[in-house]
């Protein structure tokens, strides 16, 4: 055993299901000393982790895509992590890999489940975000769920974060009118300048639905739907014939999970002969190489950009999941973990 | 002009738009004399009306696959009619039509918006049934919106209704587990007995989800949704991954407009990469005739069967749109006008 790993090793464990917001009696950090990996198991310290919405629903002790995170057990997170002892063939002390590593600075990994990168081609913090899931949900999400052709009008919600900046960037380059919709000054400037949308949304600035009409003159053909609620159900009461609405998130109906409000308005689904279909990566791991290639090109063409929020040492944790919440993040939110051992 | 036409021309009128359900201030019964047919229009005499759901939301004002029917208006129904008087080219008197001839005994249409019935080939009151829009929804939603596989589990709800105990039988020929939901003792034998489906559930004799769980034990792949609210929810609960639900209709959520209560679930659509598409025939009118091949010769073999139920005369209106609410009907309503005016 080595005394220096054990005595920096921290965790945050969820202590109870929140019903409503994440609270203080939702996390639990702990400093458990790792156990040695068994045999297929690796040690891995972690480097980065990625701060999602999607987090919400691992501790919502419901059905869903994965099993829910059991009250006692470190939090669930999406890792880039080195490894720091290995018990699996393939894979020795210093290789960098990604996978659900946990809310922790080191711990257990079954090799299984994790893979290598290549930092040739991507740095570690763009694997988390651009050139990661991130990216890859944005790609997969508007290109082959909302099916955009040229001239279309697609509109976007959380529109600044980090899925939804890169949905407003590919639309532009597949040739579509594209409408964010962000809340705040900050953020509006950010899509108009930086990212050059057509129309920009502030929907904490009045009421969505003219907003929208004056937006999306010519109607609605994709919606790439973040947050629910209100506004999807604004988009509903716009859309065009055939319109099709990605199901990504529903950040709005996050925060009581026992009182999710469903689109009033779905009926419109019929009416416009519309489809609502949702999705997650693992429809497309399998393609994962074609997001990859495309998204690094547009990024290094400039076409795409990329804009982190990075947080910085494991006690940021609480702070950086109730900013997915607040949206005081500015771009994907990331911890970056010292890579010695403070 | 004609006195004996003159004396006994009768509408129903939109008198004004009902916010919950239909009353007594709904429609107005008028017995206003028709007009003489401009160029390209037919004076023509109602023999079938059809009375579906989907007039709710031609008496809402709300955009819409079409646009509402205005206060004073004859109320709009899809019918079978004969031509009484012809100013339209390839038009005379005695031949039968289809399109939308409104609550009335007698009136106006463009020849444009009808079409003339072979009668060789199907009954008038077929053409209005089975053979007509109501088996075509049903037939194109299952099978190009639904998409189901032999093997899959599709669920149903009013399932003994006029679409949906077509899309059962179309379900069974195709292999498929079906689960019919209605409610009652008559519905449900029915659809056990007369339409052999696999599983059939009283939606009034208990909790739904329990109901569906043991209903459809590998979960539901395909739901056909006819009526929204509770039924909706508990299915989405069930659904298998790459779900497909078909939104035909909404009947639970028709009867107050003003307080629609969409999925709270459509999140599962995330989870499960499930799709939420909804249709009307316009999309399909170009491939009707292939539905009609197809139904015609399921008929024929015994292998889909209809069940209307007639009222008659044009005094039923009334009568016959609530009975859409309180689910009294036994399979397609029509009304039966009398040929020879009474």
């Amino acid at each position: 055993m080595n005394t220096p790993l054990n005595a920096a090793a921290r965790q945050f464990r969820l202590r109870e299901y929140p019903v409503k917001a994440v609270n203080s009696n939702t996390w639990q950090m702990t400093s458990d000393a790792p156990q040695e990996p068994l045999a297929g198991q690796l040690l891995v310290r972690n480097r980065w982790l990625s701060v999602d919405p999607g987090m919400r629903g691992w501790i919502t002790p419901k059905r869903s895509y994965m099993p829910p995170v059991q009250p006692g057990e470190v939090m669930r997170a999406f890792g880039v992590a080195e490894v720091v002892q290995s018990n699996a063939e393939g894979f020795k002390v210093g290789d960098v890999i990604t996978g659900f590593t946990g809310v922790q600075t080191l711990g257990l990994v079954d090799a299984q489940m994790v893979r290598k990168l290549d930092l040739r081609y991507a740095s570690e913090q763009q694997y988390l975000s651009g050139l990661g899931m991130t990216g890859y949900t944005a790609y997969f999400g508007l290109l082959d769920v909302g099916k955009p052709q040229a001239g279309q009008t697609v509109v976007v919600s959380a529109a600044a974060g980090a899925v939804g900046s890169i949905v407003c960037q590919i639309a532009k380059i597949k040739g579509c009118r594209v409408v964010g919709i962000a809340g705040g000054e900050e953020k509006t400037q950010y899509l108009k300048n930086t990212l050059g949308l057509d129309a920009v949304i502030d929907y904490k600035a009045g009421p969505i639905a003219s907003a929208l009409n004056a937006a999306a003159p010519q109607g609605i053909d994709v919606y790439f739907d973040n947050v629910g609620g209100d506004i999807l159900d604004a988009v509903l009461m716009q859309i065009n014939r055939h319109a099709r609405i990605v199901v990504c998130g529903g950040i709005s109906q996050y925060l009581d999970i026992e009182k999710v409000r469903g689109p009033a308005n779905y009926l419109q689904l019929i009416a416009q002969s519309g489809t609502m279909q949702g999705f997650t990566m693992r429809d497309y791991m399998s393609r994962v190489p074609e997001a990859f290639m495309a998204l690094a090109g547009w990024n290094a063409k400039g076409e795409v950009k990329f804009r982190d929020h990075v947080l910085q040492g494991i006690e940021s944790f609480p702070q950086a999941f109730d900013m997915l919440f607040s949206g005081a993040n500015q771009g994907k939110l990331l911890i970056q973990l010292p890579s010695e051992n403070a």
